[in-house]
Parts: C-alpha cells; sequence; structure tokens
C-alpha cells in the first residue's frame, strides 16, 4: 500500500495581507517539508486571510491573490519545497465571478484549482454575495494514490463534491477549513467529519484555521479521520500546530474523467509510483478536549488578542468598577496580553460604594495590571448644574464622563478601550450608549450574565489548580450586582432575575421561539412579555455596540440582522 | 377590446407592523375601489414592510404574516371592496422555506400566489439568506383579459418569469416593488420597465414602495409603460399617491397549461366576461421629473421624517457650529419635521470664532427652530486639567463633550439626536468618534461635502424662486470649512482640497476602482496614496456611525462590508 506522510498547518493569517500570509505559508512549508511529509494543507483562504467580505469584489484585490498565488508557487521551489504537494487557500477570480478556491501547487507550479462548491449563506457568512460555486473536481495522483479537494460548506451540506469524490474512488481527501468556534462545535465537526469520509470512502485531512478575525475566532482542531470513523490525529485549539501523520493508503486505480452529477472531473498525475517503504513516525497522541468553560476563555483570549494585535495595538484600558464583569474582562485581557499591557481605571463617583473602590483595587491587584484612580465627581457636577440633570438623564451622564475619559486617556497614550458589558446586558438594552459601552471591542459582549460567575468561579479554580491566586475578587463573584449610578440601586431593580433571564433569552434569541413557544415552555407570561420587549427595543443599541469575540450561533451583530425602525412585537406590548 | 381601470397605491408601510399595514392596505383599497378601479396593486411585501431582514426567519413572524393575508381578504370583501382584484405584497411561507411573495385577492379570497423568482443578493439585497425562489406563473383572467405578475428584481435580470409571461401571450403585467432610492435611478428604472414590457409583450403596471425604512428610502415613481415603450402614466416621488389610469387590453386568449422554461403555469379564471364598455377617464399627467439637488433634497428629508416617526420620535436636537454642515442638517431637519420639532444648541469653545456663534446664530433665526447656546468651557477645563489633555486628546474631548452634552438634553426632554457629518468625512475618517459621530441619525452621512455645498446653493435658491428668504447662512456656504478644535485650524490642514478629495473618492469608493486605475485616471501619486489609506483606516469609525439615508449606490454601511482588522493595501502605505 502506498505511504504518505501528511502535514495540517493550522496557522494564525491576517485579513489583507497577502505578502505577510504569503510567509507564513512558506515558513509553515518548511517546517513541513523538515518533518519529512509529502502533502502539506493550508486553510481555507489562508493567503487572503478569511473572512474578507467585500475586499473579494475589488479588482486589484483578486488579482493581487492570483498573482501572489503562482509568486508563492515559485518561492516554495526555490527554497526546496517543490516536491512537497502544498494546498494553499486563496481568492480566485475567472470569467464567471469570484471564487473562493484552493490552488494545488507542484514544483513551483500550480498543477490544479478547486474552487468551493457549496456556498454558505446564513448566520455569519454571506458567500452567495461572493463566490460562484465551482463544479470542477481535480485528482491529483501522488507517490501512488489518488487525492481530493473539498472547502470547508462542502462537507456540512449534503450532495455535492464529497459524494462524487466518493465515487471517482479516491484515496484521501484534503479538506480546508475556515471554520468559526462556536460553543460546542468540535464535537458536532468530529462527528460530521467521520460521516463524509464514510461517504468518501477515504480518510478525510480536515485542516482549521486558528486565531481571532474581528468577531470571529477560528479554533483550529483540526483533524483526521478515516472512512471507518477512527480518529487518527487531532490538534489542540487555539494554538498555531503542524500535524503531521503518516498515512497507509490503497493505490490509486481511477482513470475515468466522466462527469460524475454534474462534477467535471480532471486527473493530474504527478507521480504514479510509490514511495520505496519507510518507517512511519508514531501517530501523534490526540489533543485532549477541552472543558466547556476552557474552551469559551480560549475563544474569548484568543479574539481578544489577535483583535488588538491585529488593529496595531499594543496595550488596552478599561474601568474597573469592583464588579464581576469589569473583574472578568481584565482577567481576560491580562492573560492575552499580559499584565503589562493592560491598564485598569476606578472611576468612583459619589454613588460608588467602598466595595467597588476595594474590590478594584484587588481586581488591579490579583492580576498585576497598571491602576490608577480617576474620580468622576467633577465632570458630572458641571453637566448636571450647567443642564440640570435628573433622573435618567443624570444617571447616563455618569456612565458618560467614565466612556470620555477612557477615550481621553486611549488618545493620550494609545490604547485601546475594551467595553465590559455582557450578552445579557446588550440583549435587553441595560447600557448606556456612548457611556459603558464605550470601547473599540467588547470582549464578552456574547457571554451571558449567568456564564461571566460561570467563567469567574472556574478562571479561580484554574489558578488554584496551578497553586496561583485566582485573579478574580471572590467578592465580586458573590455580590448582588449593581450600575450604582444612584443610590441604593441594585440590577434586580431593572432587570428579571439573571437565571430566569437567560433562560428567556436562550429560547428567544439563540433558539429564535415565538411568544407561544414561551409560554408553552412554562415562562409567566408577564416576565415574556417584559423580556421581550426589552429586546426588540435594544436593536439601535446593539447595533451601536463594538466588536466582541462570538461564542454562540445566533450572537447579536452582523450574524442577526433586525431593521432598527421595526414594529414587530411578539405580543400585545405592555404599554409604555 | 376589453377595459380595465388599474390603481397603483404608493404607500409607506412601516417593517413589523402588520397590522398598521394591513389598515394601510384596507384604506388604499377603498380609495381604489371609490376611484372605480378594477385592480388594485401594493408594493413589494406591502404588509410586513421592507426589507425585514432576519425577521424573515422567526416562524412566528411568517405564520402572522400568512394569517394577516387570510384576514385582509375577507376584511376587503367585508367592507365592499371584494371586486376589486387586489394584488398584495407579504412575507410567504410553505415546506420549501420562506417566501418574497405577492398575494392575489378577490371576492374575499387568496384566488393565486406568486413568489418572487429572482433574489437580489448584492448592495443593500440579501434575499439569498432569506428567501427561497419561486417557479410559479400564476394568470388571472380577469373582465376578459390575463394578467401575469412579478416581483422587483423579476425585471431587472435577463430571463425568468418577464420571458415566460410573454410566451403565455398575457395582456397586463403587474410589478410590485420595493426598490429603494439611488441618485439617478430613475431614468434607468423607467428604461427598464420599457424593455421588459416589449419583451413580454404586454404593459407593465409598476408600483414602488414610498418611504424610509432605516437606511433606504424609497422613493415611489410608480409608472405604466406600454410594450411600445410609450410612458402611459407615472406618479411623483416621495409622496404617497394612488395612480389610476384606463386600459384598452387584448381579450385574454391562453389556455395552455404547459410549463415554461421550468415555470408552472396555472391560470385561474375569475371573470370570462368583459365589462360593458364605458367612458375612460382622462390620462393622468405624468409627474414632471425633480431636478438631481430636488431628488436628493427628497430623498434626505423623507429618510429623515421617517426615521424619527417610525423610531417613536417627536423632535430631533443638533449642535449647530455655523458651518455648512449642521445648517444644511438643520434646513433638512425642518423640511421634515417643522421648526418646532427641531432643537438647535450652540456649543461654543474658546476656540470658536465670532463668525461660528454668529452663523449659528442665524441658522436659528432663518429656519425659526429652537435655540439655545451652551458652552463647553466649563466640561473641557475638568478633563484638562484633572488628566492633564494635550493635542489630539485635547482636540477630541471638546467634541465629545459636545456630544455628551446633546445627549444628556436627548434623555431629558426625549429629542433624537442627529449627527452632522458628511460622507467625505466619514470615508476618510476625519470625525471624532462618540464626539460630532454621536447621534441616532445622520442625514448627511452618505452626501460627500461638494454636494453638501451644492444643495445648499440649491435649498436657498428654491427660497428664493418662492419669494421666502433662504435657510442657511450664506456665510456658511462661503467661508473655509475648520473644525475649531485648536486655534486657527482649518480642514484645509487635513485634508487635501474637497473638489479632487471627492473625485478620488467617487473612483476609489463608488467605483472601485484600484491604484492602478486611479493613477491611470490621472491622480498624483501622493494624493491617491493620502487618501486610499485614509480611507482603509476608517472602517472602525464607518462601523460606529449612526445610519442616514442613503443615496449612492456604494453607501457605506450595511452594503459595504470590510474586515476592520484588515491589512490589505492598494499600494505601499506612507509610513506613519
Amino acid at each position: 500500500m502506498p505511504q504518505l506522510r501528511i502535514a495540517l498547518a493550522q496557522v494564525n493569517p491576517r485579513v489583507g495581507d497577502l505578502a505577510g500570509n504569503a510567509d507564513l505559508v512558506v515558513e509553515w512549508s518548511r517546517k513541513a517539508a523538515e518533518s519529512g511529509a509529502h502533502v502539506v494543507a493550508f486553510p481555507e483562504m489562508v493567503l487572503t486571510g478569511y473572512p474578507v467580505e467585500d475586499l473579494a469584489l475589488r479588482h486589484s484585490f483578486a488579482q493581487a491573490s492570483r498573482a501572489a498565488v503562482d509568486e508563492l508557487a515559485e518561492r516554495l521551489a526555490d527554497l526546496g519545497c517543490g516536491e512537497l504537494l502544498a494546498v494553499v487557500g486563496y481568492l480566485d477570480r475567472d470569467e464567471a465571478g469570484v471564487r473562493n478556491a484552493a490552488a494545488i501547487i507542484h514544483r513551483g507550479q500550480v498543477v490544479a484549482r478547486y474552487a468551493k462548491h457549496h456556498l454558505p449563506n446564513y448566520g455569519v457568512f454571506d458567500e452567495y454575495r461572493y463566490f460562484v460555486p465551482g463544479s470542477k473536481l481535480p485528482i491529483v495522483r501522488l507517490h501512488g494514490t489518488d487525492i481530493g479537494f473539498v472547502i470547508c460548506e462542502d462537507i456540512w451540506q449534503d450532495g455535492g463534491p464529497i459524494a462524487a469524490l466518493g465515487q471517482a474512488a479516491v484515496d484521501l481527501v484534503v479538506c480546508i477549513n475556515g471554520s468559526p468556534y462556536e460553543r460546542n462545535k468540535d464535537d458536532v465537526r468530529a462527528k460530521l467529519v467521520a460521516s463524509r469520509a464514510a461517504e468518501a470512502g477515504a480518510p478525510i485531512a480536515y485542516v482549521n484555521m486558528v486565531g481571532g478575525q474581528d468577531e470571529l475566532v477560528f479554533d483550529g482542531d483540526s483533524l483526521v479521520i478515516d472512512a471507518q470513523g477512527e480518529l487518527l490525529a487531532r490538534a489542540p485549539q487555539f494554538v498555531e500546530h503542524l500535524l503531521v501523520l503518516d498515512l497507509d493508503l490503497p493505490a490509486g486505480q481511477g482513470t475515468s474523467v466522466e462527469p460524475i452529477d454534474g462534477f467535471d472531473v480532471t486527473r493530474v498525475t504527478l507521480e504514479s509510483a510509490e514511495l520505496p517503504g519507510y518507517e512511519p513516525l508514531p501517530a501523534p497522541a490526540p489533543a485532549e478536549p477541552l472543558s466547556d468553560c476552557a474552551e469559551v476563555w480560549g475563544a474569548l483570549v484568543t479574539g481578544l488578542r489577535d483583535y488588538v494585535h491585529k488593529n496595531g495595538f499594543r496595550s488596552v484600558i478599561l474601568g474597573l468598577s469592583g464588579g464581576i464583569d469589569s473583574a472578568v474582562v481584565a482577567s481576560i485581557a491580562v492573560d492575552a496580553l499580559g499584565a503589562d499591557g493592560v491598564y485598569g481605571v476606578s472611576m468612583p463617583s459619589s454613588y460608588s460604594s467602598e466595595h467597588s473602590r476595594s474590590d478594584a483595587a484587588l481586581t488591579a491587584s490579583l492580576t498585576g495590571l497598571h491602576y490608577e484612580t480617576q474620580p468622576i465627581g467633577d465632570m458630572v457636577k458641571v453637566y448636571v448644574d450647567q443642564l440640570g440633570l435628573t433622573g435618567l438623564a443624570e444617571e447616563n451622564i455618569q456612565a458618560r464622563c467614565r466612556g470620555m475619559l477612557l477615550m481621553a486617556r486611549s488618545n493620550a497614550d494609545g490604547h485601546l478601550v475594551l467595553a465590559t458589558g455582557n450578552k445579557t446586558e446588550l440583549a435587553v438594552g441595560y447600557s448606556t450608549i456612548y457611556g459603558d459601552a464605550v470601547g473599540g471591542f467588547a470582549p464578552i459582549k456574547d457571554v451571558p450574565k449567568t456564564l461571566v460567575w460561570e467563567l469567574a468561579r472556574w478562571r479561580n479554580a484554574e489558578a488554584a489548580r496551578r497553586g496561583e491566586a485566582g485573579p478574580i475578587p471572590e467578592n465580586s463573584i458573590t455580590k448582588p450586582p449593581s450600575a450604582e449610578l444612584r443610590p441604593g440601586q441594585v440590577d434586580a431593580d431593572s432587570l428579571p432575575d439573571y437565571e430566569l433571564l437567560d433562560r428567556v433569552l436562550d429560547q428567544y434569541v439563540e433558539a429564535d421561539h415565538g411568544y407561544a413557544d414561551l409560554l408553552a415552555g412554562g415562562f409567566d407570561p408577564a416576565l415574556i412579555e417584559r423580556v421581550v420587549l426589552m429586546v426588540d427595543r435594544a436593536e439601535y443599541k446593539r447595533r451601536q455596540y463594538p466588536p466582541g469575540t462570538k461564542i454562540s450561533l445566533k450572537a447579536f451583530g452582523r450574524d442577526r440582522r433586525l431593521p432598527i425602525t421595526n414594529a414587530w412585537r411578539e405580543h400585545t406590548p405592555i404599554p409604555v
């Protein structure tokens, strides 16, 4: 049986940086060559980064991407990696339109090109907007075995290229991906790859991107599963990794170039002879799956780190209120950037409690971040006196004076401002626009309040496991949450109990259930109306909220699009 | 020849307001019946409003839309409008998915349903995300003549239902639309309808929506054009209107229900007998086309008015700097809401010139809006002294203190805050986030600076033509623009000449030309690099900008999607 050593390069490209991404491909191709690999596969659109959104429509960009592939092929050969078969995702353009494509590179040439067939157009994906689907099926014979290629969504929809590759009797399928992280998606993904490997009758080598790109984070989790469903190798999540594996494959026997199910089949023979037998490497131990909290934490840390770095920042600044949200955001930021890259500011007002000040200071000392105190009393007083503010206007001006203070520090010192609001607040509009919503990035905007608490407890327990002090003050975790914008205010004055609220939101937002479904789910009618009305009214605030890493399917923002001036109500609204 | 009186109801629905929109359809159906019409046609998705975006994916909403159509059919019959054939756009859902559909209603029943075949998925449209395409072609015989139906994009793409209706030999095509306004689109639209009428071999009765919905404004411009290309009737832009017209049509002769080009043909006979001959109404005089400036002004006024009202506001507040942008926005707001609904605040700092204060006051007195002065010196001083701000941080805090002041007034008095920035500023990032970018709506965010001046001159000339005083101070039009955030500052310190800048932006943004194209266009290389770099860097600010009415094809925002952490550069960037 032919032997083949494959390397899956789980790397972190940067959108638009064709030169930098080409260097990344060269660097990891050399690592693959040094490990003796015969095939190296890179993620979907690694050369352009992913998703490129409307950059795909710019002719000059598509042209530059095509040119970069040709140049890359020559460079790899010049550097002595020409024998390696490199599978590289890029943006292609031909007379029919723009393609999400893979270049198959060998000995300095692009020997075949595959264009993604199934284009996702839901959730965060808009690929019908950008790409035309491919219907060509190139099959490459290398060292005596036949290799086929697919891209990401091609395995998430039934029919199409996987079934066709099965009919064409390929011996190995290389699947390149830009598959964004979602909570618990890793389990779904492994099962899916196994079922498609069975359908193709061949192992699937699945390589995924890693790293943060705006609101998306790619978790890696590259894997190889054979046609019998056996997991042969699995890379860790959230880190760059080269997964190298030796495979024994059937000898390539296909010769037909008859079309299959609308696909044009082409066959390219690079090396028809098997390699001389060699001693395979020991199979790498599959990465241990992460716990739910560890996985979410990893996504949030990765998303924040890459947003900061890819935007050219070195440090972040945030308000420390002594509450749970800012303590968790500070801890994520310190894990992402190191304590030296994080600046915390306590901004007490006359309504701030003693524990707010002491818990903020404790967060700083537990994490080691830079800390200062800037009271907002004088700023607020000018506004309140000059404009005669009371009530909501007086509450909001406090949050806004804090936001302006952080932005002033950002302008003066170059830090990126982090907003500390959570998903529950954002869903129901319990935040001040231009106040606590100020910032360039909102690390926990997709994390419900109850999960914020859970993550805090998990992070402290992790520290304890390692014999370290937990970064999050226990009192921040246990005390009742409060915005402290008027005397004695607590969140419970304005919102239902968070456990109950998050359950309703999960049904109404994530599961898209309507009023009748929620009622059937046993929730109190008055509670449903109250929550639904708050959610339906908060659309404008959500649009103005800074980006933040998505960890769930129906996160707010680009993947949930609602008109602002929307008058639809699930039920008769409570009069206001 | 059979006679038929058709009425095109160019109305302004509200997204999500099923009950309100049903009332609107009933009200205008009665008007049509009173005018003796036999057919009344309403815009695309009139019952749900358009575009509904992700509301389309909510089962409870689609269910409610279907129920609303059935109820509407009964109501129309109960009110004595049952003999009228009503064509009503709505959201349908069947086993295959969600449809953008038209219900054809007669005598209390939905006698046929047509689902949009061509789904637009570019620019502001995302219809592949929401809808499945229709492939059924119902043809209705009424008073002896055969009527076919299409929806909006069906006439913008070649092939499909128009060609099929031509083969089926229909005598009239009713085309219902939600076609957003773009500058100069009315000319394109009339030519297109004429060419499709020739293709169908029958007159097309084209009814379009009117009014603002978030960033879109629908301009109406409903029209009827016959197969020879003759314009039979045309409604005015930007107002609700019932266009009533008598037609002499061929007698219906089609009987075949053989499929045509993949469309299932069904024929419904409601009344096979011709009507007794009657005296036709005189043909209505076609609406006079508006001048370019009048059309843009109409779009901006309509967009602002509907955004304010559909969001439940009654009044707006804005900063008056004495400059051209705030003077034009004030004037649009007064035209949209009346002077009593507009509040202007002059917010001078120590850097504000004497003419800024006097021009702001003059804008107020020329338009009659409510006016107050609130100096920002005390607020700015607290920040500058407490944080030791200098340079850019000191410039920005001034703009931010103004933004906070307007938001405090909004909280206290319930006005919607208007941001006064123009498209040129926004394109190059020449604005302060959380400062002059503060607001719920940005009326001129899609208007380039040079067009702002042109509109100002046009609006004053219009006033003069009517014997009124122009609303915009001449000095605001003629003086050099300045942000006045430091002594002696003018825009020309930071930006190229606006005439030149707008020409480059038009090429780079609207036409999507790359560096090489711009160079070939004769622009100075240093100028191109400077502008392109500014534009590429301003993406984050653009995402945070408030919505505003679109008047051009490639307006920023939802219809131009770029990653924030994008490293693509058209050319070697100038080092910073």
